[in-house]
């Protein structure tokens, strides 16, 4: 899937992401990087919106998880189930939101229940940036990946 | 402040608000209740996309901060500082957040600080439901309120 597709299909599936002006950076199933413009996500203070800011962080690490399943597991289910949110600078332009993969260990032990048990949870890591690489948030979300089987009648 | 304002205040300042078609159902010093429809907060599962749940959890407490200030300190600045949020049930329809009014000591203790060092900070809860009364998210904020100065220039 291309930085194009991956954009394609978030529009397609998830309007708020076209609201927002999302643009896809890089979608690789190592580092997926997701960025969006101040305008369309502003709030009353001019800097970006909290919720914006948290969307956008779910996205990069949902994206991740979707690049490293939808070839073996073209239906599987991705969900997230927690998350917290640090916001420790004001965004003030542009900003980017970085989700990287998992270390092997921990990406094997997901995968690992994932193919034995249809159902595992994983959590990983997102950290949003501006351009000028002043970080502004630190994101952690747990999702559950399912693998629902396709019904044969 | 009437529902209708805050609406108004929202869509204005905040204008992620508008695409999600936020609407206010209760706007009182005690309770906040926001609402938002399905469909421009869908994700790729049919069901509310978890950015757009949090986006209007964290408007709702914003929000009740907000009405509370707002009389005392025209220019007081609200934002939010950190977040936990879990994804109980997926919302499959219309949905609401509700933030309530914390208790009188923990709020007493959040006005004096304001009041004293002209910035403090306070977490609130909110409670994302569909209108069937199932309960979907539980989400809590840490907000800092900050009152500017005007400047005499």
């Amino acid at each position: 899937m291309t930085e194009n597709e991956l954009k394609n299909y978030l529009y397609e599936a998830i309007p708020l992401t076209k609201a927002m002006q999302i643009s896809v950076e890089c979608a690789s199933k190592e580092i997926v990087i997701l960025q969006a413009p101040l305008l369309p996500n502003v709030n009353h203070k001019k800097t970006a919106f909290g919720g914006s800011l948290n969307a956008i962080a779910t996205l990069s690490c949902w994206s991740l998880l979707h690049l490293n399943l939808v070839e073996h597991y073209p239906h599987v289910q991705i969900v997230i189930s927690h998350n917290e949110t640090k916001y420790l600078n004001p965004v003030i332009g542009l900003f980017l939101s970085e989700c990287i993969k998992c270390d092997e260990a921990k990406w094997k032990k997901f995968s690992n229940a994932l193919h034995s048990k249809g159902k595992a949870r994983i959590e990983l890591s997102a950290t949003i940036y501006q351009k000028a690489q002043k970080k502004c948030v630190d994101f952690k979300g747990t999702f559950v990946a399912l693998v629902q089987k396709i019904s044969q009648t």
